[in-house]
């Protein structure tokens, strides 16, 4: 997505990803193909963090929910993403989370791409929790707890077997329909599975525990009696005000990475920490200007609440992809005009005929 | 645009209105038809301007120009429209400015309708212009001056033509081929027109003055000595910071007239007057809470600077005329699932054979 595409894109519109293209796209490519890319794309931008412009969001919050705007840019790119929040959504059959984005050149405001980002950011978000995984878990971590089993957890679970080298899932949904769901999704994959009665059964003997539950209350899913030494938790569920996983205990006792530490303090894990509770900004791991793990036995913690720059990269991918491949349809969202001064004249809006028989029309 | 359509968009994904379809739409209804009925759009919104949440826009500024999010909402519809600000496209052969939008339902974050925003923008600012001049000018205005003759003066100038029963132009612009090109796109239109050669000359006798010039310097293209007794002047050109027309003695000796208050005071002609400059809300005139023109003799001034409740207005009669005439498509920017908790399943991302193969694939 580098500036030599601008040309390309000038006379040709935007190019409109569908939902069900994003779809044939993974399909075509291999789901592991496209969690290990995701993976490193994120990695590439997470390494040029200062190049970003990490503006703040717009939240339109109404009765039932809320509608929010990200917009996120580095020198080139400018992209933003919709993307709202109605719980109440599931009783009239419809998500609770809907999303697309659009990627514009900065250098003329063009509107490059447009993408759904309902199945591009399930993608993304497993793949930023196996790329943190592959900087903080142990190296020999095989075994994984995987406590909710909704929308989100097939993709977890596969990208840990491909990205991490998980074998062995240990499950557990409130709900015994959602791991069956689980259980019947991934059959086939090649990954061990035990369905659990509970979360401390699940975390017993896991190397990793990730917790993916959609509960909007403030939750304690994973308490201090379930943690074992050189655990790596990887905490995705928890990432808006009022909605945590974690017992506050375990984070104190951890060693507590984020991806932004401003945004973190208000919608992870750690929003009930003193402001001055020490978080380690991921990024800086990865260039290696802060250390991970410090030892075997270290209980390590990545507050996972998704930031707007892992989508930005995420859409990199997918962007690319469907360039490379020919996908997607070329949209006229802006007017090509013979002549940009012309508006008028360039649109044919009216013949002179045309003008003349509608002024006499309203004159009559 | 009320709630009833709230099913009916249920299940058939997003209303895709396309600039060439757009262009279409206004040629099927007539240019002065849809100009007329986005101006009652824009007063009915006007009347019930407390009922819509006028949010702050985020602006990304960069070396080259600036990409905005501006969104509104009322009780049952969000929209936000995304536009740029190029100034040096013109040279790479682009528009200055481009625009879409997007509606949403507010109680469900489903979004409803994508358009194009170039097109329709255009029509807006020439009906919200029409409707300050019904409303502020002498109602035997039939001479209008217009000032720069680019992509908005034909629009403008049919707009006063028939909604304001304007019968003569009085046209000027630096480039003569401005003029030249309105002349031509308004033969037939029934408008006498003379081109003068500057903007004294255009304003001599004339009852309203336009001024739609694109200088992005700090212009004075309408001086005191050019103002006579009871003009109404629709001041469209000076929309941003930096960006104005009037000379500040004809703003101190007229009833200065604003769209919303707190933008106009920041990017209108206004931005060099202290904070107590007396201004009027015009959803204050229209619905009757405020006096408009006090007298024959007193020089009225609409200061636009464009608002996005107008795009609001203006988008609500796009939308329901496309679904009226069936114009547009449908696009699924958001998955439909067979059931919403399973994403991975209702996607068929991978079969289980797909899955085997890709496993060992990895692992060789």
């Amino acid at each position: 997505m580098n500036n030599t595409d601008l040309t390309r894109f000038k006379d040709t519109g935007t190019l409109y990803l569908s939902a069900p293209e994003a779809a044939e796209l993974v399909r075509r490519l291999g789901l592991p193909h496209c969690l290990a890319h995701m993976a490193e794309h994120i990695r590439t931008d997470f390494l040029r963090w200062a190049d970003f412009d990490k503006s703040a969001r717009t939240a339109a919050h109404s009765k039932d929910g809320v509608i929010e705007l990200m917009p996120v840019a580095d020198d080139h790119r400018y992209s933003f993403k919709y993307v709202n929040g109605h719980p109440g959504n599931t009783r009239l059959g419809l998500s609770t989370v809907k999303a697309f984005v659009v990627v514009a050149v900065v250098d003329t405001g063009a509107p490059l791409f447009l993408s759904e980002l309902t199945l591009t950011t399930a993608l993304r978000t497993a793949a930023m929790s196996a790329l943190a995984a592959q900087t903080l878990a142990r190296p020999e971590s095989r075994v994984m707890a995987l406590i909710g089993n909704g929308a989100q957890s097939e993709f977890q679970a596969l990208a840990f077997q491909h990205l991490v080298g998980i074998t062995t899932l240990r499950v557990f949904d409130v709900d015994p329909a959602a791991s069956a769901k689980l259980v019947a999704n991934l059959q086939g994959s090649g990954l061990h599975i035990t369905v659990c009665q509970n979360t401390a059964e699940a975390a017993s003997g896991a190397d990793i525990v990730t917790t993916v539950t959609a509960d909007k209350t403030m939750a304690l899913i994973l308490t201090p009696d379930m943690i074992e030494p050189g655990m790596h938790l990887n905490a995705v569920g928890g990432d808006c005000p009022g909605k945590t996983e974690l017992h506050g205990d375990i984070l104190d006792a951890a060693k507590v990475f984020v991806e932004y530490e401003p945004q973190s303090r208000v919608e992870g894990e750690i929003q009930h920490k003193p402001a001055d509770f020490a978080v380690n900004e991921l990024w800086r791991v990865l260039r290696g200007e802060r250390a991970g793990r410090d030892s075997a036995e270290q209980v390590t913690v990545f507050d996972s609440v998704g930031f707007a720059l892992e989508d930005f990269s995420a859409l990199r991918f997918m962007m690319d992809s469907a360039v490379r491949l020919g996908m997607g349809e070329r949209m006229a969202l802006i007017p090509q005009l013979s002549d940009p001064k012309n508006l008028f004249g360039s649109l044919n809006l009216v013949t002179p005929a045309a003008l003349r028989q509608q002024s006499n029309c309203i004159a009559a």
